[in-house]
């Protein structure tokens, strides 16, 4: 890819043209304001449907072809089911054995399960792939092997893109635990229950046509209708869609590791002496380790003064289900439902309500709620010295890991990376992040074993915990801490090829990914 | 108005423009299929909304001139809180304080409690209303006062035609029982509850401008969230948003006439007879007292023979709420809310969703479940020897009554209008129905106190039907037996000029209504 650059708001270089499409580079948050108005897929008429409701067809791939699956199509999918996902392989193979190319691949995420997709890539099945990459994949496209660029997207961002008409979905395969036969869905019942389908939700909304792929069809209707079948053109039913051991997440236990723990106790102490806790206070964490470590001290903090938390986002888990259950948690709005307690409780519990990533992340959307969360914990796979964040690659230069809404999350009153100070001998503080995810103006807090550094834009933090006796630093003591120990990392070993953009949150090129130098 | 005119599929003349806007004359179930794309209301930015979420501004009056209130701008508004509404006059009184004028009225419907809106018509502030309009200002309409024309859509075709962009809301002002500061709301809880808040929903999601008015203001969240705060603009908070004792209808109470329990306990058996009634079946009946009387009947029958209803469509009553508690119903899909023991039915029990009239009845819909529906129990104002029906005007050609989902209903597997003979000495069967609503090839039974006429075209229904000892006659000798009791009724005295359009749920025209002859 030869295409021309330009340098952005945050002083990265990235292509004016991504696989054809004019791009727009970042030009600093509420600077670029798209004029028009948001996509509206082709009307479409009732008397094109079975009156009695049955949208049933026998197979995926009839299903497909009566979508009219054609060469150049993008092909979306939602990631509920995580690395147990069996439905988006079975898409590619099917097109793959029908003949058809160059498809997009337009998932809300990708998981190691879906390395298969590397072969119907390789076949020239699927052009390329637009969507958060976990594992393989991102090896595959690091190594400069995907025809196509890949265009990395947060949540919210990926909901502007669509809704904006950025990306015009052909066909959405939703994989649904429960369905009828009209096309009524969720994830709360059913062998593969996955909780929320909230990720889905603009795919059926959106796209032109839309697949329902279920193993637990039951009669109509289908309730609670997460997404509704009004929306949905055809029904098909499979043995399994999915792995259930795989679909819930095997992260869900609070760190063991004294390091983290101590990361742990570190970010709540910081948020109680910065005042972020108080009655009635609302956060996001994650389900990581360290995150759920980092919500029990809530937790306990909230029990022992009689306090309750107004309303968290979740990555719903046992942990926070166990914080509502016990009182201290009033609301638990629920984007992603990790373990089979939290599924329970989405299902029983009316203040757990599944939500989608457009209540919560959505840029283009009247007001969006992470600008009212008091703490958000956040992870990174790297910083640097300016509190800029990286996500997606690792220091190697490898595309590894999706956004999530790790972007959509920064815009919150207080923004907290608690992260150790190197992995593997390798620092995780350096000069320059390899991939900018995040503008540091927006990163307000940074937590590691050997010291906190508060950003120096944050005099208000400052202020407010100078007295608190934890350990502040600045970052670039802590980076000298980390160098004393590791030495200077080398920089990653990069060609100049493009081989993915990432975006911001309103749809411009924050930064772009090259080709790691293979031997 | 001197429109051109031509005839439509079922015979009737209708206007080729309305209100300087092109119209497609009614071509016959399926035969309009407009191309295109649905609307897209414009782009917005998150960075415009405040970062707390706290949308709320201080008068009604200040939201309306945020929202850039102008001359000529489409305002909606929900009927919900229906003869107890004290939100939708308010606005115009504040647009006519303010010099607006010529706005157009766009009410999911209106009622009688709405008449005031009459002085701003006169003033100049409105200059039309598009929506059902049940009494005074149905009959100021039908006297020729209104400056444009009326457009009566039924509930399906409203949503399809904000969907499609036939009607842009330039503002949506909703009346929310219970709201946070972002807009999220609901109506099951707070002083105006009135239950779901579905008619709302596509004004929220399509209008440029949205403004949430609540008497019930609670922190964020408020759950549930019927409607999403992410389509809200701003905020009001007022001492009261309408008459609990008006909200709630006062129509609930199953007939104690033996004419109209006659006619309940004909359709139950006609029912029955005909093989409609079965484990599973599914049913739509309105509020009223025969339905009510309907209802009751379909529930004994359950219950003797151990059988359940799958779903039924309300209007939730506390008669169908018993239904649903007493286990003769396994779902109630609620797109209105009729007392308070259904309202706390909504707000306690799972099955009892509130759903949007598009999941049940918009035309322009991936299928719409009116047409699932095995037996559907409706009213109207007339019928004609043809089976065409009339819900909107009287005998003497006043306009005093909305469609609601009438039309949208008629896509049923069979239609049944339970009807008296005459009303007040005059005969309900005509040779023509002064307004056609609904084509008579889509009303199924017409069930009257002197006996059942089946429609000609569903033969099956009279070959299952023959030996069920019921007194079918055809529906000219039921016509003959209220004329020889009343004579022939009078033709209403009408001028030429068109004061109101009927639209089909497509969106094309199905008849004009003209001015009636005032003395």
């Amino acid at each position: 890819m030869a295409a021309e650059l330009v340098k952005n708001f945050v002083g990265r270089l990235v292509p004016t043209e991504v696989n054809g499409k004019k791009e727009v580079p970042y030009l600093g948050n509420g600077k670029y304001r798209p004029e028009g108005h948001r996509y509206g897929p082709p009307i479409v008429c009732g008397e094109d449907y079975p009156a009695d409701g049955n949208k049933v067809v026998p197979s995926l791939k009839e299903a497909l072809q009566a979508a009219g699956l054609r060469d150049g199509m993008v092909v979306s999918t939602h990631h509920h089911l995580r690395n147990g996902d069996l439905v988006a392989n079975e898409i590619f193979r099917i097109a793959s054995e029908m003949g058809i190319k160059d498809l997009v691949w337009f998932p809300s995420a990708s998981f190691p399960c879906h390395a298969e997709i590397i072969k119907y890539m390789e076949d020239g099945t699927v052009h390329h792939i637009e969507g958060s990459m976990n594992g393989p994949l991102g090896k595959y496209c690091s190594e400069g092997n995907m025809r196509g660029t890949a265009i990395l997207r947060s949540h919210g961002g990926r909901y502007q893109a669509i809704e904006d008409g950025e990306v015009i979905i052909d066909i959405a395969v939703i994989a649904a635990p429960t369905s009828d036969p009209f096309g009524n869905c969720n994830g709360v019942n059913g062998p593969s229950a996955c909780g929320g389908l909230g990720f889905a939700l603009p795919d059926s909304l959106y796209a032109h046509k839309s697949i329902v792929v279920t193993d637990n069809l039951v009669p109509f209707p289908c309730i609670p209708m997460q997404l509704l079948g009004n929306y949905i053109d055809y029904v098909v039913v499979v043995d399994k869609i999915g792995v259930p051991e795989e679909i819930v997440s095997g992260t869900l236990q609070i760190t063991k590791s004294p390091d983290r723990l101590l990361l742990a106790e570190l970010t709540a102490h910081f948020c109680d002496a910065a005042g972020l806790i108080y009655d009635g206070f609302c956060f996001q964490a994650g389900a990581g380790g360290t995150s759920l470590a980092i919500s029990n001290f809530f937790h306990q903090l909230l029990k022992k003064r009689g306090w309750k938390a107004r309303w968290a986002i979740g990555g719903s888990t046992e942990y926070s289900v166990k914080m509502l259950a016990e009182g201290q948690l009033e609301y638990l709005l629920d984007g992603q439902t990790f373990d089979l307690s939290a599924i329970k409780s989405m299902r029983d519990n009316i203040n757990h309500p599944d939500i989608s990533v457009f209540h919560i992340y959505d840029y283009h959307s009247k007001g969006f709620n992470s600008t009212m969360i008091d703490v958000m914990v956040l992870g990174a796979t790297e910083v640097d010295v300016n509190f800029n964040g990286n996500v997606v690659s690792h220091s190697d230069g490898y595309l590894l890991h999706g956004i999530g809404g790790w972007q959509n999350c920064l815009f919150s009153k207080c923004t907290i990376l608690p992260i150790p100070l190197f992995r593997n001998r390798m620092p995780v503080i350096l000069d320059e992040v390899t991939t900018l995810v995040g503008p540091g103006s927006m990163v307000d807090v940074i937590v590691t074993e050997r010291g906190i550094a508060i950003n120096p834009l944050r005099k208000d933090l400052i202020e407010k915990t100078k007295n608190s006796g934890l350990p502040f630093k600045t970052i670039l003591q802590l980076q000298a801490e980390a160098e004393a120990i590791c030495g200077k990392p080398a920089k990653p070993e990069l060609d100049e090829d493009i081989v993915a953009v990432i975006k911001w949150v309103d749809g411009t090129l924050i930064d772009s990914v090259r080709k790691v130098k293979t031997k």
